[in-house]
């Protein structure tokens, strides 16, 4: 498919094209904000299905199902004739020529092109690590979690050899940012009260959930005080936390952690543990894509593979390219104030979206760009049952709190900021019966071989 | 694991060991008869849930979340001490030994075993064709046929040649039985309603379903009134049913038809469809346990594979092995009336489990077993919205209806039977939802490429 840019004499001149590659919050933003506007709007998504991220873990953790947090990429713009939605994967970006290409062979040419691909996991130069301890940024990813963790306790109840149930009883989790407090937390959950009485060669409870972590606290993004409070509240749902642990090694029964030394150099120690059931919560990096812009356009990209990009969101060079969400090693910028690096978070992703949409706009009217101002909402975190930690920026110095309260917050939050009514409710009422009997009702492993999921 | 079957002087007589393999309909009615007896109970299940089949085929076409039909196995005898589940494969039955041996060479020792192993597709001796039409059995093939239709519309909307666009958009289903009814009727829908509206290239509705059938009707198994009715009602759905129509070949790019000839012969032709998305529902086979059994009891197999059952469900020679279910090929006795086979449905599943519990119970007590009797509650068969229809037995003949009426008839049963007031409560509403807006609720694609699912 390849779309002529030539305009018959007499017709009108033709409308202003933008491809949006990524159906995330980045993307799904900026596409909606050109909705109304004289533009065609083509939305390129490797899935098929938006995902609302914040909940992953939850699939993973077999607490929700997974239409609850996805919904159809082309569904959000059911009505919107002047956005197309196309299933494809991106291959190569022609700056040039202005054109995006797809796997397919299709070659999508834009006018202003809005890239936002998202993030993906980094194992720090040790991919061979991913089969072994899976993150989870996909819904396949969270199934496959689901699946090793469900599977664990089912291999635990016909093992006879007390080492390998144990082992098979060691849940591990690596990097204790907001994804791994999350994991940490539920699996202490699962093990404790969701399959309590319904093993008869094991007791779930006996389940060791450990949570490693590098640096010398959780959450780090969090102020010290909130870190200190999700630790305890950890510590109390049965989770064993590891500070100052660094991975160092990775294999099929199990991993090893060398633990910091102390400032005079004693104290440095590895110790190994035995265990089937890894996750990688450790490292984020940008999607392959960001390469890829890169080389395009001569952008730069930072450690993390993310694009740095103009104030205005767009590339140097190359007015007519943003980049945006988790992808953008972006600034934000408050008169008076020196530029501040903003977070990677979904309000992030999604104000770009919006303010990227938005100079597109200003663009085609011949209007000067406006810079990206991040407008910081607050960080909340949760961490299981009744137990959260949330930091709320108020006009009179910052709002914190933690446990029960904080948890009841995040919980409406995120139901909230869930895409569509439908999922709210349902996502409310899977979490109503949940909290009540402390059953998850998406505990069903479509192919316990491992090839597919549920 | 290896469970010791000596007596320690002084102790009580162990209790009896009632080995069940299979958590499907029969299986499961099996167990929860044992529940309160002096009887221990394992429960071995390949997956680790029970299915609700009957709704699998709105799994298939993004009806409803996998979680919606399936409960874990488990969960469903939570508070039940005396019910070990395990999650194994059979790989071998010991009948001399009377012990089953698990794929991870797991033996289980038994004093009694009912095999509810249910069946799975037959391809007629032509296997080569699972892979180019998958057949709807599990979870697994569910994602896998969801996959294929979200998929080929995807595919549509990207594809420039005119052929190849028809190929993706025609979908073929074969074998007019009740699934394969409900399958074509829905894709139907999903191509004139659900999608109606998101494609920019393509028109969904333009999509042509086939439901392709060697024998001369629908529904064979309901009177011929009814199958009529049937027909009338995928035509208006928009399925084109296309009858004594033989497949003789598959491959990636379509099938080969032969119409049977005349009575005189004239008539016999063949022709090819191209199509990219083929779904079998054509067979039935029992499972391979069947043979299994046969072979470790010498009990004989029908046809399709089944186990031939005494009266009360017994295998001939081994009173203290049973089978019921799809597995098995087994009679009603009335007394007064010569006896009749059971057919292949949920309601004959359960009856069988409950009567082969009851006769080892009875064993156990030293009484004499009981023929099976089945009891007839009538036959419904969906179709598609406000489409289905209804054959009950009554005392005063049977009452037979179709349309508006008797698809809220088969919803309301359906629902009523479903496992679980959660799931009962989740599936009213994503298909009040679904009925109201014309949307599915579950069209989600885990992995476009097919290795994984949702």
């Amino acid at each position: 498919m390849n779309a002529s840019s030539s305009t018959p004499p007499g017709e009108p001149a033709p409308r202003p094209r933008v491809v949006i590659v990524g159906c995330g919050f980045g993307g799904l933003e900026a596409a909606r904000k050109f909705v109304g506007h004289e533009v065609d709007v083509t939305v390129v998504e490797k899935t098929n299905h938006h995902l609302f991220q914040p909940l992953l873990y939850q699939v993973a953790t077999a607490g929700l199902a997974a239409p609850s947090i996805a919904a159809p990429a082309r569904l959000l713009f059911h009505g919107d004739e002047d956005v197309t939605t196309l299933l494809g994967e991106v291959t190569g970006i022609d700056a040039t020529a202005r054109q995006v290409h797809l796997a397919d062979g299709t070659a999508l040419p834009y006018d202003h092109l809005i890239v936002a691909a998202g993030a993906t996991h980094s194992y720090f130069g040790n991919d061979q690590w991913a089969p072994l301890a899976p993150g989870l940024k996909t819904l396949a990813d969270a199934f496959d979690i689901r699946r090793r963790v469900l599977m664990a306790f089912e291999m635990a109840e016909l093992e006879a050899d007390p080492l390998r149930r144990k082992a098979l009883m060691t849940f591990v989790v690596i990097g204790a940012g907001p994804t791994g407090v999350e994991m940490a937390g539920t699996l202490a959950e699962i093990a404790r009260h969701t399959l309590s009485g319904e093993f008869r060669h094991i007791v779930p409870a006996d389940a060791e959930v450990l949570l490693v972590e590098g640096g010398p606290r959780v959450l780090q993004a969090m102020p010290e005080s909130l870190s200190q409070r999700a630790r305890e509240q950890l510590e109390k749902l049965g989770v064993q936390v590891r500070l100052n642990a660094m991975v160092t090694h990775i294999d099929a029964s199990g991993l090893e952690v060398k633990l910091a030394s102390g400032p005079d150099g004693a104290g440095a120690t590895s110790y190994r543990i035995d265990s089937n059931c890894i996750v990688w919560a450790a490292g984020v990096a940008a999607s392959p894509l960001g390469r890829l812009v890169a080389a395009a356009t001569g952008a730069e990209t930072d450690r993390p593979g993310r694009v740095k990009v103009e104030p205005d969101l767009s590339l140097p060079g190359h007015p007519e390219i943003s980049v945006v969400g988790d992808l953008a090693a972006a600034m934000s910028h408050v008169p008076g104030q020196p530029p501040r690096p903003v977070p990677g978070v979904s309000p992030g992703a999604k104000q770009m979206g919006r303010t990227a949409a938005e100079n597109v706009l200003r663009r085609i009217a011949g209007q000067p760009t406006l810079p990206f101002r991040y407008r910081d909402y607050g960080n909340l975190a949760t961490i299981g049952r009744n137990a959260a930690v949330v930091d709320l920026p108020t006009p009179f110095g910052p709002l914190r709190f933690s446990g029960r309260l904080a948890w009841w917050f995040w919980l409406f939050v995120h139901i909230y900021f869930l895409i569509g009514f439908r999922n709210r409710l349902i996502v409310l009422m899977d979490w109503a019966s949940a909290y009540l009997s402390f059953r998850r009702n998406a505990r069903v492993v479509a192919d316990v071989k491992g090839a597919g999921e549920s």
